[in-house]
């Protein structure tokens, strides 16, 4: 049996946004947040890892380049689950000071939105923490190498606690309900951009938490009574409630993003299109469609699996592509014919939605038992 | 002698926001605001009025078009001046039962987010209060046509103050300086858009007013602090304290109509490259110019005199121009060199900015005495 581990894990899409550190170094944020965990048969982050003694240094590989060991997020993650390992004693001394070796890779455009940093955190440390037989909880580890990360650790909808105390232990993830809970929940997401974004989000939450004075009203006031809200309702499958939260909860974000000083924009017009194309919609037909937009102009909507046909058809109308075969990826899925009154809406331009991901809610990083490693017998990338 | 009143009343440009009503009948804000007046020689509107006894009924033409009289904002200004008319005994019965020919035009583009309803109504107001030789502050009726048109009735930056009586009776327009005050005041009007806004100021504010959290703590925490501060930044002649409160002001009533629900925007991508611009000068030279954005994409600059040459120069570099030569109208102006630093910023495509508008602070509504009258001597436009 080889000494490599691989992980797969998940994206995760906040359906109550993460904006604003109160610890930039512990990475502890403002608020709670509440996420969907996607699927990852569609969007995942893959990591290989072993340890050898052979090995002369830490070495990491990403996305098919080598990159420096030396970040500071990276190092602590790997940090904090060897001396959980050491704590636990469930390996050796030996074992803990071989050198490690790394080769992660997403099967989806990086820095455009698309929560990559989430999913490639979540697997590093799931993957590390398998190669050091760590059994706690490792979502806190997780979030040191990005907040959001630590959600990617459970499937289903997760809640990301703030915490309170200045450690940070207490700021850790748990899951609300697993993906078998509402298995006729999807996501289609819109990419609209894969370009890396002018503001990151690292800087974008300094800048809010230093200047806005709405982010200081939406941490006390707003998210705690929607974390309540959308809380009871995934538990009781109440789809119109949770849409209108995770609609308005993505609006306030990007309010706020607007409202600190320097100002800065994650959406972009076509964003906005898509915003006005979603409420169009449900001025219809109720609340069938929820969007949502992190720090990129991509949308993820959420929506129940009978609304799926409609709604592909849909935006196949309204934002036509040159190449409709490609065009919807991921999960299989019928259209339908639409009626007189959705056909009637104008389409836009070409090309404004580059491609949409079929997706639905999933589970967390599970280990791929059938040998498909990133890194070969000699411990190093296969490509 | 004419029996024709003529006047022209300014824009006003507001630097503290007012966006939400406590009553939509009689136009009471929710807040306090804060504008700065334009001069009329560049921007104004300019409205004749007369009564006649062979009038058969009220008439008015908008533009160059006839219009109905029927609209209840109409309807209701010439009813209060005529009431305060009938108080004060200026003149005779008879007269106030003579209809009117009212005849307006703006000489710039209506609907784009220019305050050309702030403009009209002033005007119209003013120029009935002098047909009908009303003494009274008239800001109040002005108001009763368009909110903002209370802050046109005076020149220099003037205060709109939200009042608390329900009769609204105190709800009016103080001057804080006249246009003597600040007198290298200039403004920059950078015409974007000229189309008609999607969602009109009066429908933003409702949804902001039912649906924005953001807003509530708007009003009651950071404007009445916004305001005594940029009226004393306005008194001591403090730029850069200005100009932030300004830029930071618009920044938030901008993140409230995002947090509305629906959601609505009115900045377009290249109101965010404007802004991008400005704080990446201000970065370099101090802070020394604001940006604003009313309801619509068209941003107004406020900066000192002795910055006009070095601004305009950026922005025909960075935002070039198909016709050069009418690109900027209204005041005169030198251009300058543009150093290295500046002139490394790279361009954007061209006519991203149809054209500039260069104004400055100046002085509220004055009556025409040149005879250039909108009305013929038979009462009926002269176009």
């Amino acid at each position: 049996m080889s000494d490599i581990i691989t992980v797969v894990a998940p994206v995760n899409i906040a359906v109550i946004k993460y904006w604003g550190k109160r610890d930039e170094d512990l990475i502890l944020p403002l608020n709670d947040s509440v996420s969907g965990t996607l699927d990852t048969n569609i969007m995942c982050a893959k990591t290989s890892v072993c340890a050898r003694p052979e090995f002369e240094e830490d070495e990491i590989w990403l996305n098919g380049k080598k990159e420096s060991f030396s970040s500071p997020r990276i190092r602590n993650c790997l940090k904090e689950i060897k001396a959980r390992a050491s704590a636990e004693k469930c390996v050796s001394d030996d074992f803990l000071k071989w050198k490690v070796h790394v080769c992660s890779e997403n099967n989806f455009p990086t820095a455009a939105g698309l929560a990559s940093s989430a999913a490639g955190y979540a697997c590093l440390v799931t993957a590390l923490a398998k190669l050091y037989k760590v059994k706690s909880n490792v979502s806190s580890i997780a979030r040191l190498g990005s907040g959001s990360a630590c959600r990617s650790v459970y499937g289903g909808f997760v809640r990301w606690h703030a915490g309170k105390s200045a450690d940070g232990s207490d700021s850790v993830a748990t899951q609300i309900v697993d993906s078998t809970h509402w298995p006729e929940m999807r996501a289609l997401i819109l990419v609209v951009g894969d370009t890396k974004k002018k503001t990151s989000s690292t800087i974008g939450m300094k800048i809010s938490t230093q200047t806005s004075e709405l982010l200081k009203h939406r941490v006390k006031y707003c998210v705690p009574q929607r974390t309540e809200d959308i809380i009871e309702a995934i538990k009781n499958k109440d789809f119109p409630k949770f849409a209108e939260i995770t609609m308005r909860d993505s609006n306030q974000f990007h309010a706020v993003c607007l409202d600190s000083y320097p100002p800065f924009v994650y959406m972009t017009e076509v964003s906005h299109l898509i915003i006005e194309l979603i409420h169009k919609y449900n001025d219809l037909y109720g609340t069938k469609v929820a969007y949502t937009f992190d720090a990129g102009p991509n949308a993820c909507l959420y929506l129940l699996e009978n609304e799926v046909p409609k709604i592909i058809s849909l935006i196949k109308h309204v934002f036509p592509s040159s190449n409709p075969d490609s065009f919807i990826t991921g999960l299989q899925c019928n259209e339908e014919i639409l009626n007189s009154q959705l056909t009637s809406i104008k389409p836009h331009a070409k090309d404004l939605i580059k491609y949409v991901i079929h997706t639905k809610v999933g589970e967390g990083p599970t280990e791929v038992l059938d040998g498909s490693h990133l890194l070969n017998d000699k411990g190093f990338p296969k490509m």
